[in-house]
Parts: C-alpha cells; structure tokens; sequence
C-alpha cells in the first residue's frame, strides 16, 4: 500500500515519568519535576525542535487508590495541559483524550476548538470510550454500559461533535465596523440533532476551528472500534504486538475505510512503539535490565486487571495463566483482551511470566537499542505495510525522549523516512490530511 | 466592616473587545486581533505588572444565532485559555466561570485541579448555575430546570467538588525511589459521595492542588445565591446598581456567611464596575459617547430578554418600560431581575431610555471620568461598607484596559488603598484568604 507523502508520522506520547511502570525509580529521573508543567513545556519544545508530528495524552476519569503506591499516576488533566503546552511552542501537533462515555458533546467540541483557536490550528481529539467499571462509579453509574452500548454512543458522539465544529461556516465572520455588521447569522447555524444518545439544538459558542475540524483519532481495535475507525478516524493509535499481527489490522481498517467511501490514505495508522535508545546495544540492553528491576509486578496485575476488565490478583503469579472468558463476557478493552489471548494462546507462560516478558508496555512492541536497529524496525514496519508511522512511548522521560530525538529522529530523516522540517500551518498540514 | 489587609481587591474581567457591546467598533479597536490568544496573553501580563490580584472569565454555553451578527462572543473556552495565560504570567490569579448545570463533578474538579498545578496555585472557579433557557437544548433538555433545583444541584456539586479537591492529603507523595513507595495509598481517599443529584465514589485523579482548593468565587444575588455563597464563596461577583444596594448586599452576605460559622472577613464582595478613563473628565465623555453610538439596540434588547428569561423584542421601544411578572414566575437570573425591577419602579422609562440609561453595562455601576474621579468612587464604596474591591471590566480592551492600568491603579496606590506588588505564592495568599 502506498505511503501518502512517502514519509513517516511520529507522535509522541507525553508522560511525567516514562512509559516504563518503573521508569520514576532510574536513576536518571528526577522525582521533583514530575508533575511540574514545565517539565512537560521542556519535552514539548525538545519535540517540536525535533519536528515531531504530534504530542498525545492518554486519558482515564479514575484512580485505584492502592496503586498510587506503585508510582505516579499522570494527574494534569490533558486539555489544560496542552493548552499551556501550545502556549511556549508554534507548530507540533497536541492531541488529547477525551471520553466520549462520561462527557457532554457540547462541551468536548468546544474544548477541542479552544484549544485549535489557542494553538493556531494543531489540536486532535483521541475520542475513547471508557472501558474501567470504576469509573462509572464517579459518574453515578452502578454498572459501565456494555461495549456496544459505549461505542453506539460514541457513535453519534463524534457525530454531533462534527455538526458542532461546521456549525460556524468558515467566512461567517465579517467584522464590518461602519454597518456594524460582525458575522453574517446566515452563515452561523443551529444543528437541531436528535437522535438515540443525544439532543442538541444549538449552534457552537465559538468560531469555526483553524483546521475546520481538529484531527479525529481513535484507538479501539474491536469490530465496533475499527467501524468507528473506518467512519471518522484520520489518526489510529493502536496496540500491536509482532509485524504480522500489525500487517493484518493495517490491511483490515484500510479496508474498512474504503468501505465507508473514504480514501485508504486518509486514514493513518500508527501503532504504539516502546523505546529504550543507547549508544550502544548493550548500553540499551542495560538500562532495559535496570528499568525492569524497578517495576512493581503487583502494579503490573492491577494494570492488567483495569484493561482486561478481570481480577487477576485472586491467581498466583506462578500458576500457568488463567483461562480467559469468551471475549463477548468481557466487557472492558477489547484491544488488549484480544492481545492478552494471542499471546497466551501461542505461548505457555505463568501469570509472572506474562507479565515481565509481555507486559512491561501493555503488550505493544517495545524495542531496546541503538537508534539504527530500532530505526531498522520502524522502517520495517512502515514499508512492509503494518504502520503508517508510530506512537512513540519512551520508557524514560528524563533522558530518554531526548535519545529518541537526538539519536533516533536523525538516523530516520537521513534515510529519508522523516521530513526536516515543518512545512504546513496546522497540523492537519503538517499531516498531509 | 474592617477591611481584611487594609485593602481593596481588584478582579479583571477579560472581554474580547471590551465590556461595551459596541466597543469592536470603536477606532481604538483592532478587529483583527478580536480572537487571537496572543491578545489575552498581552492584556493578561499587563494586569500582572500592574499587580491586578484575578482574571475573571465569564461564560455560557450557547449562542443566540441572531445575536451574532451584533458584535463578538466570547469563544474561547475558560479554562483552556487561562492554562495558556497561565504559561506566560507568573502570579496574577486566574478565575473561569464553568457551570453546575450542565457538567459532571469530576470534570470540573479534576479541571480546576489541573489549572491549579499548571499555574503553580493560581486558580479559581466560578460556581454558576445557567440560567438560559436555550442552554438546556443544548444538553438534551426541553426545559431548564427550575431556579431552586439549580441552586440545589449546585449546593451539592460543590460539596462534591470539595471532597474530591480534599480527596488527596497534603503530604500523600513519598516518592521514595529506594523503597518504591510513590504515594501513601492511606492518605488518598475514595469520596464515596452519595447524594441527591450525585453519587461520586473515588478519588480524584489528580494530586491535591497546590492552593488545597482553589478559591470558590460566587455571583448569584438571590437568596439560593447568597446562602450557597455563605456556605462556600471566597469571592463574590455582584451586580450592584447604587451605593445604597450594594451597602445593603454586602450587610445581607456578611450576616449570613457570620449564620454560616464563617468570619465575615473570609468572603470578599467584589461588585462589577464598568469604566472608561480618560486624561480629562471630557475625553472620558466623549469616549463613552462614542462608544454609545456604536452599540446596537437590537443586541441590548436580546440582552436583557436572555438574562431576565422574558421576550422584550415583542414589546415597541418607545412604549413605557412593560410590566415585570413576580419574580417566582421567572425562571432565569434572579440577579438582573431583581436590579431591573428596582430600577423601574423608581423611574419611569420608555424600553429604549432603560436600555441605552441603564444597560450598557447590563446594569452595573458604570463610570466614565478621570483616573481619580473613579478612585473616589471606589474609594467610597470601599471605605463605606459596599465593597472589599471590584470586579472592573474596562468599556474598552484596546486601550482601555491600559488606561486603567497605568492610569487608575497608580492613583489607588498613591492613595494607600491597592498593594504595590505581589507578596503570597498563590492566589489564596495574595488575597489574604
């Protein structure tokens, strides 16, 4: 399949400590800047010298209480942060999660055009369903509504989102002080939608976004999430775990997307990429070692637990793994359930096992090297059809973004796989969308 | 009353063009600059070196299509834009307007959580209920629910709101990286909030703020309005027409937060004060008569039809001002109506001599003069019980925000009644709350 502008795209996932469960115990990470906002200014800037694409926040509305023993959980809440983050930078991209299960679509699209009109036309919406019982408890809900309920419902979510967004044509204003004329009301227009989740008659309370509408992303890999993929998507964050696996989703959405009448290459599949760089393999191989040593394994079963949607704390971590339920009782992320059974099904493995071989990075591809074997896998991975760029999780945030920008991004553009420079004025094209 | 810290308390509402509805036309007005967020920043910075104590956003969550073509909405959302003001001022406090009638707790905790920690302490919310009937269809509702099941709504939303900003103890992080102990799991609480309108079980997904709760500001006039204020407010906007009503207000909000168990001195009332300074008291004229001829009348009429939840446009603009329903009849801002009904009993207008004498500012005192013919105003209603500061929203913000900056604020000081610079780390410090 042919890549649109015949480059990768990177976006970097943002987080205070590294991507690694232990990453706030290395050495090399200073525990007082974890949560100050100008640690995560610091690794914006660095990225945008670097001409990363786009920077990304995952999201949850929870908290287990007794995993915050286990290390930081992320805290600032991601469209303020990046809104201070667009602040001190001018061209990267900065891409939020928010849930389509627990918020109102009135008030998502307008935080996503503030925060386009505040960043001058970078912002993305990763527009998730909320897989975790817990937090349906913080929104007076007994029970999480099942997945087909939550993704019928994001569904006409992102629907009344967009009507939103194209609320406000795009020369609506007109700003004339003499007839007093500001906008032309015939170009502003109320959405009257009504449908199964969703009543929403009015107009959007703020001018048509820069980019018309900000970058639609998603990340479910189950039928429902790849159909709503297929519908809206432009960015896929995903969570593959070897080539061929990655082969075959790639193949599958593109699919999909025809399918819905749209072009293949308008959609842009990017799975989640774990990195350790060192100058060296063994310098890498070292600091992985290091790195695994100071992971809770007791963090890693709750992880695996809020994912699956199962309680894996009631098995002994040296019992061979615990059959899974058929997928249609499992009512959490199908993406990583999934996953969890291809591995589980090739390999025999204790739950110990599992976790330390497979799970340091929720099961996605995670590589420890020196920048040329692990530009060697992307570039891999990118012309042989199983990505159209990557998510980049360095497991170490102090140091190791900075590794994967010095060092990887570098190797990546001298193979021509990698632009130089910024080209666009948003971030829509930036991404050639 | 004695005056916590022997001085007034300045508040700055930011407003595109200005608080004038004809201000985007005045000459002194940049169009082009209207919805840039580098305009905010330069205002924002300018009221910082100027030692101005709060920002203030006000908001809605809808738009009246006909109304556009009148002047500038606001647009940006409040929290996003102060999250990148806060990235370029370091000390003057940041106060957003988010609704209890159309959000969820979570969210807005977690928000102004996150505000709070992006701005090192800096944040404050202002607890509104909506009081527009359109907003409702906007969030699936046919009709806006009633004043007091607002008033109730929101009673409850705060307290939830507090529990889940208390949810983390001060001293819960560890981060001990030889042990592993992040955080203290038993200093980090489940709210197990169960209530009328809510149930919220968990934790916060965020660390305690840095000001422990940001300051809670309040702006309803009503009797539901004045308790919740007692019972929670630091800081009230008000809507003050006289001296004498404003000396009443502030009695009546005293006594009540003193009912409350609370020292009257922990709530500051902030009456709104719409200006325009001038060099001489006849260049001050002529800016407000300019700006007179700007403004629409067709706008003003939506104006008080939105905020007093009454159709005035069916009613001829030279006929007498129409009678007033009983205030249990209407279901919108108790606030305006109450100052409206006021004001019409004491004159007797034409609809239009109400509108262009009295609803400029929506009602507000309104001053046009020199810099020190307003410092006497203030320095009256400060020193005679009917403020603790003012809530002062310049008629125009190019220029004008500046005119008040360098010309009011200086004369405040030589007068001994507003501090010369900053002395607390947050917001809560600096107002001696």
């Amino acid at each position: 399949m042919s890549k649109t502008n015949g480059r990768m795209i990177l976006n970097l996932m943002l987080h205070n400590a590294g991507s690694h469960r232990g990453a706030w115990r290395h050495a090399s990470t200073k525990v007082e800047e974890i949560h100050d906002i100008k640690h995560f200014q610091r690794l914006a800037q660095k990225a945008e010298a670097a001409r990363i694409d786009s920077l990304f926040l995952a999201d949850g509305l929870s908290v287990e209480v007794k995993a915050v023993q286990h290390g930081p959980i992320f805290g600032f809440e991601p469209l303020t942060l990046l809104s201070a983050i667009a602040a001190v930078t001018e061209n990267i991209g900065l891409i939020a999660t928010m849930s389509t299960s627990f918020n109102e679509p009135y008030n998502v699209a307008r935080l996503f055009a503030s925060l386009d009109h505040i960043s001058g036309g970078r912002a993305g919406w990763n527009m998730v369903t909320t897989g975790v019982q817990r937090t349906a408890h913080n929104f007076g809900m007994e029970q999480l509504p099942s997945h087909s309920h939550r993704y019928a419902r994001a569904q006409e979510f992102a629907d009344v989102v967009l009507k939103l967004w194209d609320s406000w044509e795009e020369d609506a204003l007109v700003q004339d002080k003499v007839s007093g004329i500001y906008a032309n009301a015939n170009k502003v227009h109320d959405i009257h939608h009504q449908g199964t989740y969703f009543t929403v008659r009015g107009a959007l309370n703020i001018m048509r976004p820069p980019q018309g509408r900000p970058i639609l992303v998603q990340a479910g890999a189950s039928d429902e999430g790849k159909n709503l993929a297929a519908r809206y998507a432009e960015l896929i964050f995903t969570v593959q775990h070897t080539i061929e696996e990655a082969r075959l989703f790639y193949q599958d959405v593109k699919a999909r997307t025809a399918k819905e009448g749209r072009s293949p290459g308008s959609i842009k599949i990017l799975p989640g990429l774990h990195v350790i760089v060192g100058a060296t393999e063994a310098e890498a191989r070292e600091k992985a070692s290091e790195l695994s040593e100071l992971g809770s394994i007791e963090r890693s079963v709750m992880s695996l637990s809020n994912l699956l949607g199962i309680d894996f704390s009631v098995y002994g971590l040296d019992d061979p793994f615990p059959e899974l339920p058929e997928s249609t009782q499992v009512n959490a992320y199908q993406t990583f359930y999934q996953m969890v059974l291809n591995i589980v099904q090739r390999e025999q493995l204790t739950l110990r096992e599992f976790l330390t071989k497979h799970w340091i990075g929720n099961g996605q591809l995670c590589i420890a090297g020196t920048a040329e074997q692990i530009a060697d896998v992307m570039e891999e991975w990118y012309t042989t059809g199983a990505a159209d760029g990557f998510s980049v999780m360095p497991q170490l945030s102090f140091g190791g973004v900075e590794d994967f920008l010095d060092l990887v991004v570098p190797e990546l553009q001298r193979r021509g796989l990698f632009p130089e420079s910024y080209t666009g004025r948003t971030l829509r094209e930036n991404l050639g969308l």
